[in-house]
């Protein structure tokens, strides 16, 4: 499964508004792969049915629950039951209300064996933002802080530039890259006059910008949106659009904002090997009214990974783990109800 | 070397003021390992030779240059040659100049094979404090930073507990127990009253505990000792008497003053996944006065780890990593200058 999940994931900057499905069947000794195309092409499943002349007797490994519903292709649940497939494992159930568990019953019915819950804990990270997207109509929100150790970003007379190294610049890229949408602050746009784009060599489309204020003429973000309005109106109706990942590249008023409304699902933490040392250093989050430590904020780890000189730190929310975590409990739930093999 | 310099560290907690050296000897398609032993006791290049009837014609990896001298035991280098051993890597030269390159003569001049800078950058990293006591007097300075992803120890009423989970605490305890002294404000005694002992199974001694300024009767702290004076001035005294490693513990105050002063050698950082969001907490460091990004202060990143839902970072300062870097370049001048192998 581990295989499917990181398969997979080679096809999430094409597949959106669909998740980065992918499937490994298991046939004849041999290991056949699929992962979902362009929206409209084939889903992960029959990917790789397709290179099999025969997959009777065979074993699939797939990260999400197959689909049951006549989309832009046929279901795949009755096509894997047609082409005779033996034993399914499933990661995690789709929670598109159209799929949730009748995907299962349509294998379970069609005297397939199935297993729910192999490496679900992985596929739920790997497809967080199609399960928010799903689960709740808005998109996954990533913010981006790129940080000292003692979380600054700016020097009391305000130059900001070059905290973090090149390998978290790369790898920043990456995450735009992963991205529907970007949205920065205006006074981020003023400042620093960033462009914005993905600086990748395979990157297929580059984000939408969308700038939180006006946006000057001349400005390297443009062609950009300027957005005055609500935040979460904001991400509704980009909910509504089938985006499923925005990234918040702040600045440091933007990012506090999104906090303190409790809107961001990641924390993708860029900390670099130095220090500021002073309170006038303008800090990459702020505004919060705690005042003792039962109103700390606090997040679940995961991802921690050294890039060159600094260390790359990925935080879900709470609500965010919640999601997934409640996700994998209904696949296993469902699992017992129908009598069906489970991981735990 | 690899294993040798595990083999070493071992050691660690009942070598000093000797380093805590780690050796490898294969004889006759055997491996042997030796570690240094309590002051006074063997070194561990004896200790792996007396494993063997014979070393004739045998390969020895040693963390650092064997000594040359007459201590309170033989000078290992006319052991390692008259043991017969044919071929000797060094990791590092012994910074001690009391032997700083005599180690390697004796073994050239005795028919020896020696290849200087095998592992170099690891046992260098391992043997720190020993590099930075023999080098300049002066014990090496850890910093321990407990604190929020946004650099934040305490919120803005004063309260501080548990910002880091049990991981976080427990890999603590064990860089006390690597300690020979653990300096601690007199604000923090008051405040937290903390024991500072450091609680593992495997402890053979605790830290002696010094508090900057007054301890109150009946702080469970004691016994300690109360320092009032100039740090650089205690720093050398401890250097003195050989102290290789502390530990500054905090709180804010102390710390700031340390890095402020750039006594710290090593940050060790436990950072978890929480957020203030104010700049009414306090920080974990602050009372810089650098404006702008020309005074930023950076450091070279030694170790990543994640702990439980905390990451721990490990952060050397420029200081101590030139002192690093420099003892490996000196070994490879002096490799090329005796005509002897070498590892860059």
């Amino acid at each position: 499964m581990f295989e499917a999940i990181k398969f997979g994931e080679d096809s999430r900057r094409i597949s959106g508004p669909n998740p980065w499905v992918g499937a490994l069947l298991e046939s004849g000794g041999q290991k056949h792969f699929g992962r979902t195309q362009r929206p409209g092409g084939p889903h992960a499943e029959i990917e790789a049915l397709r290179q099999v002349t025969s997959a009777k007797g065979s074993e699939l490994f797939v990260t999400l629950e197959p689909c049951s519903h006549f989309g832009r292709t046929p279901p795949c649940a009755s096509s894997i039951v047609e082409a005779g497939v033996k034993r399914v494992n499933i990661a995690i159930l789709d929670p598109d209300p159209k799929v949730f568990g009748q995907g299962v019953k349509i294998l379970s019915d069609g005297g397939v064996d199935v297993t729910i819950g192999v490496r679900a804990s992985e596929a739920a990270h790997s497809l967080a933002p199609y399960i928010k997207h799903r689960s709740t109509g808005r998109p996954w929100v990533v913010l981006k802080l790129a940080m000292s150790l003692d979380g600054k970003v700016a020097a009391p007379d305000g130059s900001s530039r070059w905290i973090t190294g090149a390998a978290s610049r790369a790898h920043a890229h990456a995450l735009r890259a992963d991205s529907d949408v970007i949205i920065v602050g205006a006074g981020t746009v003023r400042v620093d006059d960033p462009t914005l784009t993905a600086r990748l060599d395979d990157v297929v489309k580059q984000p939408e910008r969308i700038v939180l204020g006006g946006i000057p003429e001349g400005a390297k973000v443009l062609p950009a949106r300027s957005y005055r309005g609500d935040i979460e109106d904001l991400l509704g109706e980009l909910g509504e659009r089938g985006v499923l990942q925005v990234l918040v590249e702040g600045g440091p008023t933007v990012a506090s904002e999104f906090h303190r409304l409790g809107l961001a699902d990641q924390y993708s933490a860029y900390i670099a090997p130095a220090i500021f040392a002073t309170d006038r250093a303008r800090a990459a989050l702020s505004g919060s009214s705690m005042e003792s430590m039962e109103g700390i904020w606090r997040g679940v780890t995961s991802k921690v990974e050294r890039l060159g000189n600094d260390v790359y730190l990925e935080i879900f929310s709470e609500s965010a783990t919640g999601l997934l975590n409640g996700l994998q409990r209904e696949g296993i739930e469902m699992a017992k109800r129908l009598g069906l093999g489970f991981l735990e």
